[in-house]
C-alpha cells in the first residue's frame, strides 16, 4: 500500500505564502495542484470533515492559481473561451465558467472575476490554462495581456467563517451576497475578497495579492479566530464529494463535454455567443448526452482511496466509471462521483462498481447528499 | 520537516502502466509530473545513485506525456513552435526543442520524434504543453490534429542498458546512435525504442504505446536482466545535477529564455526559419543574456533538500538563485545549478548561497560536474 508514500519536495512543486504555517499546523498530506503544493488533511479526513462542518477553518488553496487578462480586447477573448453568457458579468461578481477547446471538451473549470472593464481573472482548476489563452491570443493576434499574477487564494470556510471575517474586517461582509467579491480593509490594506470557496459549509476567499504577506493574514484570521477554534483546513474530500463539487482531471477531463459534467446551465450556446467549441456543444444539445456525472451511493465497509477510476458495470455491461468516492460518518454510506451512461443515470438504478476490494453495489442518487 | 508528508492520492493525479510494478518494487517516494505519478526514489537516494551509474534500472518515465501532431499542417505548425531549424529533422531522430512564447519565455523544453512526415510527438517536461499547441491551431485555423496518444515511456538506464536491450530486441540496437530511434520487435511487438534518457549513464527510452502491456514489458526487462543486477529506478537528483541536466520549473521557468538557459546552440533564430518568439530571441542575441544557468559547487555538509529558490549573494548583493542542489558522494562537494548574473557567472567565482541552514561559501564550476 503506498498511500503514505512521500511525496518528494523540490522546487518544480512551488512553495506557496502560506507553506510554513501550513506545516506549523501539522499537515499531514500534500497534493500537486498547477505545479504547487496543496494540504490534503491535517488531523485526520474524518476529523478534518467534522471540523469543517462545525467551525471555521483556514486553507491555503494559492494552487487557485490566477490568469488574468487585460487590455482592449480582454472582453472579446475571455467571451471566447466559454460558452457561459459573460454580458452579465459585472464587476463584484463571480461566474463559474466551464472552458471547452474546439471539440467541446473540458479544458478547465475556472470562477472568473471581472475585476475592471478591461482586467479579468480566472482563479483556475488543475491545469495550465495560461497556455490555451496564451495560444489562442497569439493565434488570432489579439490585443491582450494574458498573465499570471502575484495572487494567492486563502480560503475561509465553515459555518463560523462569516463571524471570522467580521471580527477583521467588519460586519458589512455578511452582507456580501454569494459569489460577490469586494475590496475590504484587512490589515491595513485593500483586499479582494469573495463569498466563495470549495465547500458547502459557506465561506469566504481572500485574494491574498503578495506573497510577502502571507503569513500576517495568515496570522490575523488566526489571533482573530481563536475563540472560534479556528484551525489550519483543506478542501476535504469527504464534503466536497458530499456536496457534488466537482474536481477536474477526476471527475471530468477533456474526454468529456460540461454536458456530460452537469454544466449545462452555465452553457448559453443557443443564445449568439461567439465561443470555442460552440458548434461542437450545440450538436451535443439536439441529443443530449450520452453520459453524465452522477452521485451514487457505494454499499458495504470504507472503501480505499480512488486512486484511477472504477468501473461501473450493470448486468456485466460497462456503464460508466466512478472517479471519486469515500465514507461518509454523516450519511453512514461512500459516497461517489462518477460519469454514468443514459440508460442508467435515473435515480435509485442500483450498479456495480469494481473497487480494488472487489465489486460493491451501488445506488444512483438523485442529488448530491449535502443541500 | 515535512520530507515525508505523504502524497495525498486521487485519480486527477494519473498512475501509469507500472504504477503497480513500481510499488512492487518498493518505491519510498513520489513527485506529480503532468498530472501523473513519478517515483523519486527507491532504496535511498545515494543507493539509487551508485546502481544507476554502475548497473542498469528500468524507469516509470509515463509522466513525459507524448503530444501528436499530425494532418497536412503538422510540420508547419511543429517549426513555429521552436526557435530549433528542423529543417534537418529526418525520420529516425530525436531533436531537443525549446519552446518559448512570443516574449521567448520557456515553455516547455522536450524532445521531438519525426514519426512519419506529417506526424510528430513532443515528448514533453512539466507544463499542459497541448494547451499551448492546440490554442495556436485554433488560433491560426491549421490544419493539424493535436491530442495526447496512448503511449508511456519506459526508460532503461545505466552502463549495462546496452547490453541488457540486445537480450530482449538483439544486438542492432548497440548499433543504435544516440537520439535515434527505430521500431524494434519486443515481445512479439514492435515498439519504437530510442537511445535517449534524462541521465548522462547511457540509456534507452521504451515508447509503450499500449497501457495494458505495460506489465508484460516491464517483467521482460526484469527476467532478462537478472543477472546484470536490474533494479527499479527513477531520474535520480544527484546524477542529474551533476550531469547539467535542467528540470524545467525548477531550473528554468516561464520567466527563462532558451539563451538564459543554456540552450543557444538548439535556437536558430538567425536563419531564417518562421516560429513563435523569434523576434524577441534576436533582440535578446544582441547584448546576449544577462544570467545563465551554471553548474555550483557549494560547500560544507550535505544541503536539505531545496524546496524553493535559495538566493544567491556576492558582496551581500543578489547575483542569483540556486534551483536544484544535493549532496554527491562521488565529487564529495554539493552539487548545484542556479541561474547566475553576468558579472558573476564566471568559472571559479565565488559567491554566497543563503541556503534553509544559512549562509554557505559556492564556486562557479566552468562545466557539469558528469562529461
Amino acid at each position: 500500500m503506498s498511500i503514505s508514500t512521500p511525496l518528494g519536495l523540490s522546487s518544480r512543486v512551488r512553495s506557496t505564502p502560506f507553506t510554513r504555517r501550513v506545516e506549523e499546523s501539522g499537515v499531514s498530506g500534500y497534493t500537486v495542484y498547477n505545479h504547487m503544493l496543496l494540504p490534503t488533511v491535517f488531523r485526520s479526513m474524518e476529523e478534518d470533515y467534522y471540523h469543517l462542518k462545525n467551525a471555521v477553518q483556514v486553507w491555503d488553496v494559492s494552487c487557485e492559481r490566477q490568469i488574468e487578462i487585460t487590455g482592449p480586447d480582454a472582453s472579446w477573448l475571455v467571451q471566447m473561451l466559454t460558452p457561459r453568457d459573460l454580458s452579465k458579468l459585472e464587476i463584484g461578481k463571480c461566474f463559474y465558467v466551464p472552458m471547452v477547446d474546439e471539440n467541446g471538451g473540458m479544458l478547465n473549470d475556472p470562477v472568473l472575476l471581472k475585476i475592471a472593464e478591461d482586467k479579468y481573472w480566472f482563479s483556475i482548476a488543475d491545469s495550465d490554462l495560461i497556455y490555451w489563452i496564451k495560444g489562442l491570443a497569439w493565434g488570432l493576434n489579439l490585443k491582450a495581456k494574458v498573465r499570471e499574477p502575484d495572487v494567492s487564494p486563502l480560503g475561509v470556510q465553515g459555518p463560523k467563517s462569516a463571524e471570522l471575517m467580521a471580527r477583521i474586517v467588519g460586519e458589512e461582509i455578511k452582507n456580501l451576497g454569494f459569489f460577490r467579491f469586494k475590496k475590504f480593509n484587512f490589515n491595513s490594506k485593500e483586499l479582494i475578497i469573495a463569498r466563495s470557496g470549495y465547500s458547502k459549509q459557506g465561506g469566504f476567499e481572500i485574494y491574498v495579492d503578495d506573497f510577502n504577506e502571507g503569513e500576517a493574514i495568515w496570522d490575523t484570521l488566526f489571533e482573530a479566530g481563536q475563540s472560534l477554534d479556528v484551525r489550519a483546513g483543506c478542501p476535504n474530500l469527504i464534503e466536497r464529494i458530499e456536496s457534488g463539487l466537482l474536481s477536474f482531471g477526476s471527475d471530468m477531463t477533456n474526454e468529456n463535454t460540461p454536458h456530460e459534467s452537469g454544466l449545462s446551465k452555465f452553457c448559453d450556446t443557443r443564445n449568439a455567443i461567439k465561443c470555442v467549441g460552440r458548434d461542437a456543444l450545440l450538436k451535443e444539445i439536439e441529443t443530449g448526452p450520452w453520459r453524465q456525472i452522477r452521485s451514487l451511493s457505494i454499499s458495504g465497509a470504507a472503501v480505499p482511496p480512488c486512486r484511477s477510476a472504477w468501473e461501473v458495470r450493470a448486468n456485466n455491461i460497462y456503464v460508466g466509471r466512478v472517479s471519486s468516492a469515500a465514507w461518509s460518518p454523516d450519511h453512514q454510506t461512500n459516497v461517489a462521483l462518477g460519469m454514468i451512461h443514459r440508460d442508467h443515470w435515473e435515480p435509485n438504478t442500483l450498479v456495480t462498481v469494481e473497487t480494488p476490494d472487489g465489486p460493491r453495489e451501488a445506488r444512483i442518487v438523485s442529488e448530491p447528499f449535502n443541500p
